[in-house]
């Protein structure tokens, strides 16, 4: 009898999670396991705002994939999926193509522009180790052009953040450190600089407690940022972005930086594939299988499931893609097994949200907490999704111990 | 009665030194001493390649210049000189003005660009440490952006320096260095990476021993350079360059970063000033006093003086400006003291290119000398230009000493 073949796309979160936890759950000879992913490393996507402030180097917000499989059990293909064949039950790849009997689509979310003109062109997204670089390296190399220009354009240490939302705000608390840096390195002086945070909604952070979002606010203000809220980014353009709040004129604000941070959806190729999704997330069944589909799995930022409580759709998190991750290969080696699948039910420990070096704001298991302690389970948290996936030799490696 | 004025303007290598040895040389009864320099800090033009290139940092090639003058003696205006105005002896400052009974020019060269269409538009020159850390961010960007675009562009990864004279030279030997580095930072496989030096002229570094010439090539060759000898640059564009080899078709060259390391001329000052040069240079007399104005010295780059020996100008290099920065402090000082003034003999130690980390070629003491010897005297002669300005003291703050 042929053995099945499990095909993971993607090595994120949920893709390494469901590899790594597969690699245990089903023996060599009960089925072949397939991780295809576009790089040979997996990063961080949590910590991505840092590499790209430059507060933390690209290298430490990755990892070789090679080093978390269990080579013997997970044969690693690195290349791009660029289309699933459902009816086939294959995935075409840039270069070749792959059968599979199970499939984990765990692809992860692109940026989301909303059709507003301009921003593909001309803002950044922090997606991944080469954006990062870029945004970083981009905004360095406008402080470092500033004082060989004849005529000073201080728009050129304008930094534009498009979204007061998760990233957002992280982002914004490590340039707050990294500012006061470049200036130093470039001999700016620290008033010509300017960021601003333009957030189309009412509020920042949606959803997080308002006594949280306020200490946010505030000490990310006595660090310079400045917050445009309920003001909506209408255009970006070469020179900067045009914005509008509610039914007044239309503004220009001249920035050499604009980094977009305010939208997420799944991948494309869901819906290039045929699947049913909104805005690429397909709302999966409970045990995370596409409905009509059940031999493919969808987990991360690719799924969407509804929170019940509130009646709206659980945030795109690593730590849901990783519980989504576990579950998903559970139900793979029931699968295998001929055992009943279960349910995913997400565990919220808690969300917090950092606001540069020691600052942070959090809820963790229903506490609320800010300042040094926020920041120090930040790390908790970050060092956890290390463990999770290559146990402590790789916390050991990548963790982050500077806490106080 | 009153004391007599002295004003030096620059705090290069002539400049310093002038204002250094002043200092020791007339009493604070005897004479005010002046300097002006646009920055607050000297920087190493000869050391400037290295952190163009990006394997030095800046800070380590600039110095605060209020530590080496005393400040008893000598007062120190930081500005940025528009114009001398002989006649009623003073000089025009970008905010205000200063007069002077002797003056020092001191103001160090410009790039030449020689007429060719956009080089002062998309080349950069390596002329100070704006300029310097701008290329480095530059280069460093484009090896960033590289992985982050659909389509790879090849020519992001492609620098061509203009002219394989001194600066060209050891500029392309510290990129030998770093584009290792570069490579391993972003991911980028070295072999797309390309070098290419353009040169109009028939030879590498005219004037050098042709032994140590073909030392040199064949050690950056190695390293990865591609020579275009003979070839001159016809028009820098948004694109790269235009390269025409006698009478060839031209041929475009796509490169994201061209560097112009061809040419140097005096400072437009000077002829903005109605003083008689060639490209902004000064045929002095003997004493280093400009023709017809007794009262002003011009020395470094902005004066010219001929090698009698081979009836050529003396090349602008660091060693002459200091040399004639002691005669100069000395002629004023006779001036003052009513004595005869010396004439200026420069006294050539010798000369030393650097190709890159422990290894270079140059004469020295008559003596020819390659690789690491040659690297050794480097880092001698880079040593003894700070020690003959601001003592052991800024040797040990700036001095290199990773010598093997």
């Amino acid at each position: 009898m042929r053995k099945p073949k499990i095909v993971i796309l993607g090595a994120g979160y949920g893709g390494l999670m469901t590899a790594t936890r597969l690699q245990k759950a089903v023996g060599t000879n009960e089925a072949d396991i397939v991780l295809i992913n576009k790089n040979d490393y997996h990063y961080e996507t949590t910590w991505l705002h840092e590499a790209s402030a430059g507060t933390l180097h690209h290298d430490r917000v990755r990892y070789d994939i090679s080093g978390v499989i269990d080579r013997n059990k997970v044969e690693f293909i690195q290349g791009t999926a660029v289309e699933i064949k459902k009816e086939e039950k294959k995935v075409l790849l840039e270069n070749g193509e792959v059968e599979y009997d199970y499939l984990v689509v765990a692809l992860g979310g692109e940026s989301e522009t909303f059709g507003i003109k301009g921003l593909k062109e001309y803002a950044f997204s922090i997606v991944n180790v080469n954006a990062a670089r870029q945004i970083r390296e981009h905004i360095e190399l406008q402080f470092a052009t500033y004082h060989t220009e004849e005529e000073k354009k201080d728009e050129r240490l304008t930094i534009v953040v498009g979204g007061a939302g998760f990233t957002g705000i992280e982002f914004l608390g490590e340039l707050g450190n990294r500012i006061p840096e470049l200036c130093h390195e470039y001999d700016i002086d620290i008033h010509k600089v300017k960021v601003i945070c333009v957030e189309a909604a009412p509020m920042v952070l949606p959803g997080f407690d308002p006594d949280l979002v306020e200490y946010a606010v505030a000490h990310l203000e006595k660090k310079g940022v400045e917050f445009r809220i309920g003001t909506a980014i209408k255009e970006a353009t070469p020179e900067g972005i045009i914005v509008a709040k509610g039914e007044e004129e239309p503004e220009e604000i001249k920035a050499a930086t604009v980094v977009w941070a305010a939208g997420i959806r799944g991948n494309a190729i869901i819906e290039k594939s045929g699947i049913e999704a909104m805005r690429g997330r397909v709302k999966v069944n409970l045990d995370l299988r596409v409905p009509e589909h059940e031999n493919i799995f969808v987990i991360g930022d690719c799924s969407l499931m509804i929170n019940e409580e509130i009646n709206r759709p659980y945030p795109p998190t690593a730590q849901i893609a990783m519980q989504q991750g576990e579950t998903c290969a559970k139900n793979i080696a029931a699968l295998i097994h001929n055992k009943p699948l279960e349910n995913f039910k997400p565990d919220i420990k808690g969300t917090v949200c950092s606001l540069g070096e020691n600052d942070a704001i959090g809820v963790v298991f229903g506490k609320k907490l800010v300042g040094k302690k926020a920041s120090f389970m930040k790390k908790v948290v970050d060092n956890r999704s290390l463990y999770m996936i290559g146990g402590a030799g790789l916390v050991l490696k990548k963790g982050k111990f500077n806490v106080l």
